[in-house]
């Protein structure tokens, strides 16, 4: 991605005055500049100039803090290019002011020596944490969970927790919403700081949490995260393992991120496109070649029925070569018509407002929907059909742009349940999957009928 | 959508006491049940038993305050079918006690009479309020925003700020981040809760507050709003007007749901399918039809292009039947191509990962890529040429694939550009339009080089 004009004016006044080694102007600059944004201008550094060194320099010159906030905003790879660029001493401080998730995941992206060797070097806490962190499965609720909460124990007054609350403020991911603990670890309950700062002082957390917690497994989908999230507008989401202790959170803004990166993926999914790692200005050429080619090639060969159709009923087609000019539209039809289905379909289960049970009541939804869609479009045909071939022509295409359609939106519909019950992802059921489906049995089905109908006159 | 099974117990734990009168029964169960559930119910009473005085019974049931929680949770249509048969007296405080934004949001579901009647009973204050929100045009900030935030005037100390903060605790929809304004109503700064928990209570707003605010306009595009509220990961978003006042807040939550109301709409305009009021599950029969019917039957229109191409070329077609085998093939791979393309630029373009200025560095990348995409397709169906017609069909497919291929991914990428130039939006870029689009040429380029090819034998 190309920086705006406000960014890059102000990425090259930081390249000037490092090169320049004005140490005054930068401290002028610097705290002007958001995290999100400094983080986008190191980014085109490592791009455009291809100068890590000097990326290393511009991340050197900020205090530690943000010097962890940029990092955390910075895309995976650049992430890992940079951290292997430190030293173990100059990696340390910086990895301890990260978020505890953030943390973890760029520990995961080092190299095996790298980590030992960080490890050793880290406090014993710390390093049980982040071992713990980095340990959960790449896509669940424990792999996006920060171990940083305010945590209040069982049996706290209003002005002890208040004062914990302040004691934790400048580590905890998000100090707004506070989890109270039994002795034993597991998560008693939770109230807001907003609950909090307006109760008596001498009352007890326990009289005045919400006992009865929406909290989510550790192994859960982290898909599965994002819909709580936003079905119940929380702040945070508590993550609590088998024995039901409270072992992270998952805050709103990682939530969000996951959501939009689980619609990416859909989408590109629904095009018969691999997970890219990366934006796709930045993807390398090679893994966007492979992330294509794959669905391309296989659709080639489902495409070969089609032309196997095509040869099985040469002599109709030679008996009547105006059925050929209909060809591209009955297929092309049914095929927009059952993609239009199968993208309904993926999207209503993603966001929860499908469940598989409901497929009894779509199908019949569907089929008076798709009925009415088929006759509209073979009325609208049929004309061009008497133009071009006759009213048997205009017949046949009529009765088979109905079927098609039909049998298309049908077909677009089912294939993500049926993806679904197969333990796969519906989103899987991608438009090209179905378009070449349903190509095949068009022509099966527009040039059975033509034999059928011609072949008796 | 179907209740899972716990909501649907719940729900007929709920009508049996409904039934019975046992109001006893229905104090213990309401508790239980979260706002988002309970609307769920109410919206399950309306839809399967199609019983509005049973669902009024239901939320008549609730305390006033949570019965404005589960009407906002409620999807429009149903919040106005309830609304519309609640009488003035009975609205008016679940109004009162709804947030700014949803209550606007609603109001502007009701006809016009019933505006003018509740407008005429509300306090003074209340009415502005209402219709200065209610007035923003649907889309934009304005829409989305609330009017309930933490408002702090500019020179006042911490310990005056924290009271105030408590004051409005039980009103503002978050506490958690504060706006300090000047004389003028202009946004002078803002500051976390959790910087004003920790700081020196005599300390000056003024001189702890970030300046450098992030705030949006009232009149940019919601899509933009989301965009800003994840890349910086904020709590809330300050909207201002033309003269920089603090008009209203956008908070993570509304902002998560445009996230994902703009990524659904984006899925189904790539499939051609026009916006729909609600899931795909809800929405009445007509309105699926009518959304789905106007691209594809233009998409015939389109499709006949293909086949008048198909009625030129005939001469090469009768010369050499083996070329038909070839074209839902050709055709079917240098749409999935384009469509490929035109997915990945439409969904770079909404999340900000690719702005029209990237444009000639990504044609270029583009160029590759697919050129490499036509040569491995080529290559897969030239053996099969040279089965069905021997190596001079083998030629003319395989340099027709690599052609189309190209042509295609071409045209997959630039469409959603143009589109984006002319002032529409790039999601237009369906893959439907792509693949008519590209059948269309494919057969023109097909039969081109094949009358070329074979003419020359």
């Amino acid at each position: 991605m190309s920086l705006n004009e406000t960014l890059l004016e102000q990425k090259e006044a930081l390249l000037t005055a490092l090169a320049e080694d004005q140490s005054e102007r930068l401290a002028e600059l610097l705290p002007e500049l958001r995290s999100a944004d400094l983080a986008e201008i190191v980014e085109d550094i490592l791009a455009e100039e291809d100068d890590l060194p000097i990326a290393l320099a511009l991340l050197d010159s900020l205090p530690i803090e943000r010097r962890a906030n940029v990092l955390g905003y910075l895309p995976g790879e650049e992430q890992t290019d940079v951290a292997e660029a430190m030293s173990d001493e100059t990696l340390l401080p910086v990895l301890e002011e990260m978020g505890s998730d953030e943390r973890a995941d760029l520990f995961n992206l080092l190299d095996e020596d790298r980590r030992e060797g960080l490890l050793r070097r880290m406090a014993r806490q710390e390093r049980e944490d982040l071992k713990r962190l980095a340990s959960y499965e790449e896509g669940t609720a424990g792999a996006i969970m920060t171990s940083d909460y305010v945590a209040i124990p069982s049996g706290m007054t209003v002005s002890q927790a208040m004062m914990r609350v302040r004691q934790t403020a400048p580590d905890a991911e998000t100090v707004y919403q506070l989890y109270i603990i039994d002795p034993d670890g597991r998560l008693a309950g939770t109230m807001s700081l907003r609950q909090l700062m307006v109760a008596r002082p001498g009352a007890r957390v326990d009289d005045l949490m919400i006992k009865d917690v929406i909290s989510i497994s550790v192994d859960e989908e982290q898909e599965e995260v994002a819909r709580v999230v936003a079905r119940y507008d929380l702040l945070a989401l508590p993550v609590i393992d088998a024995e039901a202790r409270l072992i992270g959170i998952v805050t709103h803004d990682d939530a969000m991120d996951v959501a939009e990166s689980e619609a990416t993926e859909d989408i590109h999914k629904g095009m018969s496109i691999g997970q890219l790692e990366d934006g796709v200005s930045r993807v390398p050429l090679w893994s966007l070649y492979r992330k294509r080619v794959i669905w391309l090639v296989l659709l080639v060969f489902g495409n070969l029925f089609s032309g196997a159709g095509i040869a099985y009923f040469e002599d109709t087609i030679a008996a009547q070569v105006a059925l050929v000019f209909f060809l591209p539209l009955l297929i092309g039809s049914g095929g927009n018509a059952g993609a239009q289905a199968a993208t309904l379909m993926v999207r209503g289960m993603a966001t929860g407002d499908v469940g598989v049970k409901d497929w009894g009541k779509l199908l019949g939804r569907e089929l008076l929907v798709a009925g009415s869609l088929g006759l509209t479009m073979a009325l609208a045909v049929a004309p061009i059909g008497v133009l071009r071939g006759g009213e048997a022509v205009a017949m046949v295409v009529a009765m088979s742009m109905v079927t098609i359609v039909l049998f298309g939106s049908l077909l677009g519909m089912c294939l993500p349940f049926l993806l679904d019950r197969l333990g796969w992802d519906p989103a899987t059921a991608s438009a090209p999957l179905v378009t070449t489906l349903i190509d095949a049995s068009g022509v099966l089905i527009y040039f059975s009928i033509a034999t059928a109908i011609l072949a008796g006159l």
